[in-house]
């Protein structure tokens, strides 16, 4: 393993498995909802920038190699990577004509605890490519060299590797009581958070630097921030303080301590787009070929729906991380009293002036 | 898929998952003594027969891929593929001295409804090689083209895909009444299984010489039958005519019907050497480098050490099939029963003229 790579994360990093009500599976509509905003953009992107010639299908005739990293347990990403396959098959009849196609080899990939079992059994698909789970935390290396034709990440890169701890310290500058998240109003909170985020981003070009082969494109979907805006002044932020005061209200009752509370923020960072450009930049192994913001059909549909996809999508998101934290209990209780809020406070985070976006940036790997 | 390869196979195919005291991970010290016998085969067969030069690796640099068919949930399948990665290591220290040996990449096989979560929870091991899960029966291709460089399947190959129709079928000679298993006793029975592992083995071979690059290696260990002799004489046979009477009684009590039991037989053939030699020449895509039987350490222990081993490890292998078949109730009685049944005619079954061997087939892809 090499130096600033990591081995494993807390197995409460995982979405919510197997197939009842309350899982990923079928709480995810938000996720897919990205999916299907960048699906465009991902034809257009490999109809453009992917040379298939230049990466030596002509003459090898070798499987093209797809990785989603941070694939949960489906079904989206399923729906991801054969809208890539489609896009490739497109790119290759425009370049070869009618010469024959070798077919995919498709990774999934996700941190160890993930419920692989449940993304297995959703998979049945040995028809159509050929299909492997690799399990292991992203900030890290995954698979060989240069093996790799497209990668893809969605919706996962904004949760970082570790809470920074400073922000849990109440000797620290960055202390960041009263907040489960990095909401923009502390300036030395926005720098731990910061630093940890450009850290981890960091080592996951590095890793990805080294699987990719020149001239190979990956696909980066993550959450984030206008530039200039604050998490607190956005949708999600808002959604997220919400969360956030139903934990405080219960450590006033005294159902939780205030040390537990205090233990506690969110493993997330919603970057500014020129905040993320500049990591990448910095990282060197890279080319942006588009940046681009989605839209969101979620955003236009009932009150009822968003409030819906808000706690159900947030339970399946972050039970696991709450359960650990404060006990089955406790997290069963914050989410009811969250439907609650989220309810009574519906206008005012319906109507934020900002939203959060989220960036699609296409990457290609630099030919050495 | 290619005409004769399989999709799927029932989920009570799969070894007995999850970390309970009943596992297949914690009951499968037969299954760990198959791979300590073969251990030295294994290595003598990569310093003889594998030839890193001729498979590319001093001017590539490719990562070197060894898949594990019908790995199951461990640990077995880490101490297998780690003394093949030894060997491998070996060999290429012994081609090439000092030049670097860029690597492993570990694909681990087995059927969709294996327990992958239990593996890959097991497999701690990113720093030693890359891994990854390949779910699906090995009766199909699994993997790209010509990426295998070393392909091991133990103790596996004698399953077959189903049990043959007819042994289940009153109307057909090879009607299997009054035995669960292929005992041998009747000519009409042991052709019908025969023919199904002909079929399946021929299937299995077909898939993987399209995934083994030529002069890549491929270890099988299976059970089997000393040439001549009838799985009713031999020890492992007597074992399940042991289990089969357990259910013959249920039947005689009207705890099952006469039906239910007349519709089960084991999916399992255990073959002679000739015969599974001649299914190997007759395939083509393989030359035998080294057919040899393995003896094994657990029939050296106590009377005690191989009751529990026989009704745990028949547990952890089988209660799938029998739950599936039965329902649980009957499965758990049938295993109190036979574990009586066993320590009551243990003496015989030990004392068996004949016992069962387990083949150890080396096999080197032809260079096309």
């Amino acid at each position: 393993m090499a130096i600033g790579e990591i081995k494993e994360l807390p197995k409460s990093w995982a979405m919510l498995g197997g197939d009842g009500p309350e899982t990923y599976t079928l709480n995810s509509s938000y996720q897919k909802g990205v999916v299907d905003a960048s699906t465009e953009m991902v034809d257009d992107g490999i109809m453009e920038k992917l040379d298939l010639k230049s990466l030596g299908f002509e003459s090898t005739n070798d499987t093209f190699r797809i990785a989603d990293f941070g694939c949960s347990v489906g079904p989206n990403t399923f729906f991801a990577v054969e809208n890539i396959m489609k896009a490739v098959q497109h790119k290759h009849h425009a370049q070869f004509n009618n010469s024959p196609f070798s077919g995919f080899q498709v990774f999934f990939n996700d941190v160890t605890t993930n419920d692989f079992n449940t993304l297995f059994k959703a998979l049945h698909s040995n028809e159509k490519y050929f299909s492997a789970g690799v399990p292991g935390t992203f900030f890290g290396r995954l698979l060989p060299r240069s093996t790799l034709h497209f990668a893809h990440s969605s919706y996962c890169l904004h949760w970082l590797s570790k809470v920074p701890k400073e922000v849990l310290d109440s000797e620290s500058a960055a202390w960041n009581k009263g907040s489960i998240q990095c909401d923009g109003l502390k300036k030395e909170v926005t720098k731990a958070y910061s630093a940890q985020f450009q850290s981890d981003m960091n080592t996951f070009l590095k890793a990805r630097a080294q699987e990719i082969v020149g001239g190979g494109l990956m696909v980066i979907i993550t959450g984030g921030l206008p530039d200039g805006v604050l998490m607190s002044q956005a949708g999600i932020g808002m959604h997220y303080d919400l969360l956030g005061s139903c934990l405080i209200d219960m450590a006033e009752l005294g159902v939780i301590s205030e040390e537990k509370l205090d233990s506690f923020n969110l493993p997330l960072y919603y970057s500014s787009s020129k905040e993320i450009e500049e990591i990448i930049k910095a990282n060197g192994n890279f080319s942006i070929e588009r940046m681009d913001s989605l839209s969101h059909n979620i955003w236009k549909t009932s009150r009822e729906t968003k409030i819906k996809v808000s706690v159900t999508g947030g339970r399946a998101v972050f039970q696991g991380l709450l359960e650990d934290h404060f006990g089955r209990e406790v997290a069963e209780k914050t989410f009811e009293n969250f439907e609650t809020k989220l309810d009574e406070n519906f206008s005012i985070i319906d109507g934020a002036a900002h939203e959060h976006i989220d960036h699609f940036i296409l990457l290609k790997r630099n030919v050495n």
